[in-house]
C-alpha cells in the first residue's frame, strides 16, 4: 500500500524532504503543509533582493529555469499536495494524525500519516524591549518582510536606520541599505560584530564597515525603541545615548520553532531545538525532524547546537527523505560550525572553533597563528586576506579558521572546512596539493602559508604576538621595542605610530647597535604583513635576543586606529 | 662552525631552499648558482605578461612591495650569495665540491659544501622535426623566451601562430596570443587538449577555445615545419595538411634537468627526475633536491612521477631547507596531481585521478559522476559549472575530480583536493559543512551536489550514461528512445537534435502512453542540467521501465555540435 508521508514546513528542508521523496517513492502521497503564502523560498537571498542586486521577488521563488515554485508547481511536476496559508496546531502521535487549520478560512481538519517529518523552522528572536511595537521596527525573515524592506528601499522612504544585531543577517542588511543610501547604524550588545570571528578578526570587518560610511556601536544593547504618534524616531542605547532613525531591523537570532514537537510530547534540547538522533529521528520513531526547528551534533565539541543554517537544512532534508522512505539508513552526523559573509568588498567566514569558543569549550591548550597575504601573486591583481588558524598544541590537531579580507576567502573557509572534515593536523597540511595557476592564488596558497606559519610557531621557530596583547601592553605603559622592518617610502605612507622604529629588513645586521643592548628585552617585529617582521625575529635571536615576538600579520592585520 | 650550504637553481625551489635555511640558520654561508640572469622568476606568470595581463616584466622578480630580486637582494636582506650566470658542472662527491663554471668568462671555480641541492628545474621538450631552427619557432620556459613573445605580441608582428601541444602552457600561451588579435591555432597529438582531463570534459574547453575564434586541431602531430629564407611559414601535419602561420611555441612538456645529478653517480628514476626519499634526500645523504628536476610519489597509486608545478616546487624547498638544517624532520609525502588552467572566460581544473588514468592505473571497478549546475543562486548571477568524479565502486574512497565552466572552479577543485589529503569516501562527503551564502554558492554547493549524484548511482537509485556512451549509441544505428524533459520554449532556444522527443517534466505522468510501450525498451532522459533527466528518470522506473539511463550533464555538458 502507498505510504503517507506529511512534511509540515514548506521553506528549505521541507521541499527538499518532500521532493527526494518523491524520487525514491513515485506511489507515495505526500502532503506539505506551509504556514505562509510561499513555497521554498530563497530566504538567504532576502537581503540580496532589499539591496538591488536583483529586483524581482519572483527569483526567491523560482526555479532555475523561472517557473515559479507555487502549489501548482509541486503538484503538476512533483506530484507533492502543497497546502499553503496553512498551519500545523497539534499531532495525535497515537492516531498518527495532524491537526491543521486553513488560515484565512479558520476551517480545521485531521491529516492522517505513516510518517510525519517536522520542518517548521525558526523564527526572529524579538525582545521585549518597550516600543517594539512601533511602526518601523521590522525582521527579515519572511517573503513579506523583504518586500517591505525592499520597499523602504526602493521608496527611499528611509533615510536613517538602525540594525539591531551584529550577526550574519544584520550585517547582510546593513550592507543592502547603505548601498542604497540609507545612513545605516548597527548596535551589537557583544563586545563584537560576527561572533563566529574572533575579536580582532571581526574589528577589521568593523573597520571595513565604517570605511563604507557605516556607523557600529558595540558593547551597548538597545533598551528603548523612541517613537511620535506611533512612528519610530530613534533607539536609546545602554549608554543613554538616542540614536535617531526612522526603520529598525531587529537581527538579534532565531529560536527554533519547536513548540509544536514539544506539546506532542517530543524531546527538545537545552538549545530549544528538537532532538533528533543521527537518523533525523525524533523520539517518536514515525517522526523526523530537519532543518533551523532541530539541534545538530557539533562534530568537533561533541555538544548539541542549535545550527540554523540553509545549507544544512537542506542536506539534513535529504537525509530524512532517504530514511523515511528506505527505512534509517543513511546518517546525518552533525556540523562543524562554517559560515560565511559578504559586507561590501570584504568577505567574512569561518569554519570549526574560533579561539574564544575553543576556550570556552575547555580546549586549554590551543594554538593559534594569524596570517596576512595578498591571494594572488601581485601581477595579477590580488587583494588582501587574513586567516586565523586554531589548533590543539599537543597534537596539532586542527580546530578551526577564519578568514577576512577582499580576497578569495570562500575557497580558503571551504578548504579549512574539508580539512576539519577529513580531521587533518597540521603536519597533514603543509604540503597540500592544490591548485595553483597565478590566477587564482600565490604559489604557496595562503592557507598553506598559514599553516607554515602555525607550524613554525609551534615547533618554536618564532612566537607571535597579537595585536590585542600588543595594545594591551602598550596601553599598560610596559611596551616593548617595537621594530617596523619595512623601507622608508612605505613607512612615509603607512605608519602604526605605537613608539616603532624603522629599520628597513636590509639594513637591520648592519644596524644591531640600534637595539636594546639588553639580550632579554622584549623587542616586536612586523612590517606590512610581518613576513620580513618575521625574517628579523629570526636574525634577532640568532644574535642572542630571547624575548621576540612578530607582531602577527602586520599593520594588514592591525584592527586599530593607525597614525597615518 | 658555521654550515656551508650550495643550492643548485635560481628560479622557484632553490630561492625557497636558501631563504628558509637563513631562516632556520643565521650563520650558515648560503650560495645559490643560477644559470640564468635572473632569480627567482614567477614563470607561471609568463603567460599573463605575453598576454597584457601586466607590462612590466620586473613584476616577475619583484617582492610584493616591489623590490627586485636580484643578487644585491639577497645578498643584503637574506645574506645570500646568488652566482647568476653560472653554471653547476660537476658534483665531486667525496670531496664535497661543486665545479661551476661563470659563463660570460667562461671562468671555473670548485665550491665546496656541507649540503648540497640540486634545484635545476626543467627544459622545455623539443622535437626533432624538420625545420625546427627555423626563425619564429618559441618556446615559453624563460624571461628571454618571455620577453620575446610579449614583443612579436606588442609589436603586432606575429599575425598567425601555431602552438604546438595542447597542455597547460599551450593553452595558457594560446589564450594570451589569441586576446592580442593573434590568430591561433593549437595542434595537439593526442585526441584531446589538457591531458589531465577525461575527453568530455576537455572538450568542453576546447568548444569554449573555438568560441573565442582559436582553431584547434587534435589528434595530429606536427611533421614539419616550413620556411623561407630561415623564417617559419607555416607547419605540416600528419594529415598531410599544412597551416600557416610566422610564429610558433612549442609547448609539448618539459624534462627534469637530471643530468648534473646521473653524472655524479645520484640515482634518477624511470620519469628521469632525480630519486628522493620522504626527506627529499637523494642517494647520496648530503645532497638533497626540489622542484621540477625530482620525481614525487602520487599519494593515490603510489608511483613515481614528474611533476613539475611551481607549488609543489615551492613546498618540498621549505621541506630541504629543514632537513639539511635541522636533521630529517620533515616529510614531503608526495602530491595528489592537482592542476588548473584559466582558459578565456573557462576555468579547468583537476585533482586526483581522471577516469582515464584511473583505469590505465588498474582501478578497476570504478564509478563517475557529471555534474553540471549554475555556481550560485540563479539571482545571484551564476555560472555554469561541470564536475566530475571519480571513486572506486567497492569502498566509495573518492579517487579525483575534474571540473570546467565559467563558474567558481578554482574553490571546487580546492576542496576536491582537500578531500584526497583527508582520504575521504563518498559517504563522508554527501553532508559537508561548506561556506554557504548566496554570493558563493548554491544552498548545496556543486561539489556536494556532485557527491549525491555519485552516491545516488553507487545506490543504484539512477543509471547514468556519459555523452560519448550516448553519441556510439546513436552512431552505431542503436539509439535508445531519447527524452527532452525540457519546457518548449527552452526547447525553442536550444535544441540537441539527436532524435529526442520533448515531454515536459510536469506532463510525463499523464503522457507514459507515448513512451514505448515495451519496459525493457532502452530510454535516455535529460533536459538542461539532467536534474528533471534524474525526476523523469525515477518517475519511468516507478512505471516499470527497466533500462532507464539519465544523460549526464545534460545539454550543459554535451560535447557535440547542437543542432541549434
Amino acid at each position: 500500500m502507498a505510504q503517507k508521508y506529511v512534511v509540515i514546513g514548506g521553506s528549505a528542508a521541507g521541499p527538499k524532504v518532500a521532493s527526494k521523496i518523491r524520487r525514491l517513492d513515485e506511489q507515495a502521497e505526500i502532503i506539505m503543509i506551509q504556514k505562509g503564502k510561499y513555497l521554498s523560498m530563497a530566504s538567504c537571498g532576502y537581503p540580496y533582493f532589499v539591496g538591488g542586486v536583483f529586483d524581482d521577488p519572483g527569483a526567491l521563488i523560482a526555479t532555475p529555469t523561472g517557473v515559479a515554485r507555487d502549489p501548482q508547481f509541486f503538484s503538476k511536476v512533483k506530484n507533492i499536495t502543497a497546502l499553503i496559508e496553512t498551519e500545523a496546531m497539534s499531532i495525535d502521535r497515537t492516531g498518527k494524525k495532524l491537526l491543521v487549520k486553513n488560515i484565512p478560512t479558520g476551517k480545521e481538519e485531521e491529516i492522517s500519516y505513516d510518517k510525519l517529518v517536522i520542518a517548521t523552522g525558526a523564527s526572529p528572536v524579538v525582545p521585549p524591549i518597550p516600543g517594539i511595537d512601533l511602526d518601523g521596527i521590522h525582521t527579515l525573515q519572511s517573503m513579506e518582510d523583504a518586500v517591505t524592506l525592499k520597499d523602504l528601499v526602493v521608496s527611499k522612504k528611509a533615510k536613517k536606520a538602525v540594525i539591531v544585531g551584529g550577526g550574519l543577517i544584520g550585517i547582510e542588511t546593513c550592507e543592502a541599505f547603505q548601498l542604497a543610501g540609507i545612513d545605516t547604524t548597527v548596535i551589537e550588545m557583544q563586545d563584537q560584530i560576527l561572533p563566529f570571528l574572533d575579536w580582532e578578526m571581526a574589528k577589521l570587518v568593523e573597520n571595513h564597515m565604517c570605511s563604507k560610511g557605516v556607523s557600529v556601536i558595540t558593547g551597548k544593547g538597545v533598551t528603548k525603541f523612541l517613537g511620535e504618534n506611533g512612528k519610530l524616531k530613534g533607539v536609546e542605547i545602554s549608554s543613554g545615548e538616542v540614536i535617531s532613525c526612522d526603520n529598525a531591523v531587529i537581527s538579534i537570532g532565531v529560536k527554533p520553532n519547536s513548540s509544536l514537537a514539544l506539546n506532542a510530547g517530543l524531546k527538545v534540547g537545552d538549545s530549544k531545538g528538537i532532538q533528533v538522533n543521527r537518523f533525523m529521528q525524533t523520539s517518536d520513531p514515525f517522526i523526523y525532524a530537519a532543518g533551523d526547528c532541530t539541534e545538530v551534533t557539533n562534530l568537533i565539541t561533541h555538544n548539541k547546537q542549535h545550527f540554523p543554517m540553509g545549507d544544512a537544512a537542506n542536506l539534513q532534508g535529504r537525509v530524512v527523505a532517504q530514511n523515511v522512505v528506505r527505512g534509517n539508513s543513511e546518517e546525518y552526523n552533525g556540523v562543524i560550525g562554517t559560515g560565511i559573509c559578504k559586507v561590501f568588498d570584504f568577505t567574512a567566514g569561518s569554519t570549526g572553533l574560533s579561539q574564544k569558543i575553543a576556550e570556552r569549550e575547555g580546549f586549554q591548550n590551543i594554538i593559534t597563528a594569524v596570517h596576512a597575504a595578498p591571494d594572488k601573486p601581485g601581477f595579477m591583481g590580488a587583494s588582501p586576506l587574513i586567516i586565523k588558524l586554531i589548533a590543539a598544541k599537543s597534537t596539532g590537531r586542527f580546530l578551526g579558521m577564519q578568514a577576512v579580507g577582499t580576497g578569495d576567502v570562500s575557497k580558503r573557509v571551504a578548504m579549512a572546512a574539508m580539512a576539519l572534515h577529513g580531521r587533518l593536523c597540521i603536519s597533514e597540511m603543509v604540503n597540500l596539493d592544490l591548485p595553483y595557476a597565478p590566477p587564482f592564488s600565490p604559489a604557496i596558497d595562503n592557507f598553506i602559508a598559514a599553516v607554515h606559519l602555525l607550524e613554525n610557531k609551534w615547533q618554536h621557530q618564532m612566537n607571535g604576538i597579537s595585536p590585542v596583547e600588543l595594545k594591551a601592553k602598550i596601553d599598560s605603559g610596559k611596551a616593548p621595542f617595537i621594530l617596523d622592518l619595512r623601507g622608508p617610502d612605505e613607512f612615509e605612507q603607512m605608519e602604526l605610530g605605537i613608539g616603532e622604529v624603522l629599520i628597513p629588513l636590509g639594513a637591520l645586521r648592519s644596524n644591531l647597535s640600534k637595539l636594546p643592548q639588553n639580550k632579554d628585552a622584549e623587542i616586536v617585529t612586523y612590517c606590512k604583513i610581518s613576513l620580513r617582521g618575521y625574517e628579523a625575529s629570526c636574525i634577532l635571536r640568532a644574535h642572542g635576543y630571547t624575548n621576540v615576538s612578530v607582531l602577527e600579520g602586520g599593520i594588514a592585520a592591525w584592527p586599530y586606529p593607525r597614525k597615518k
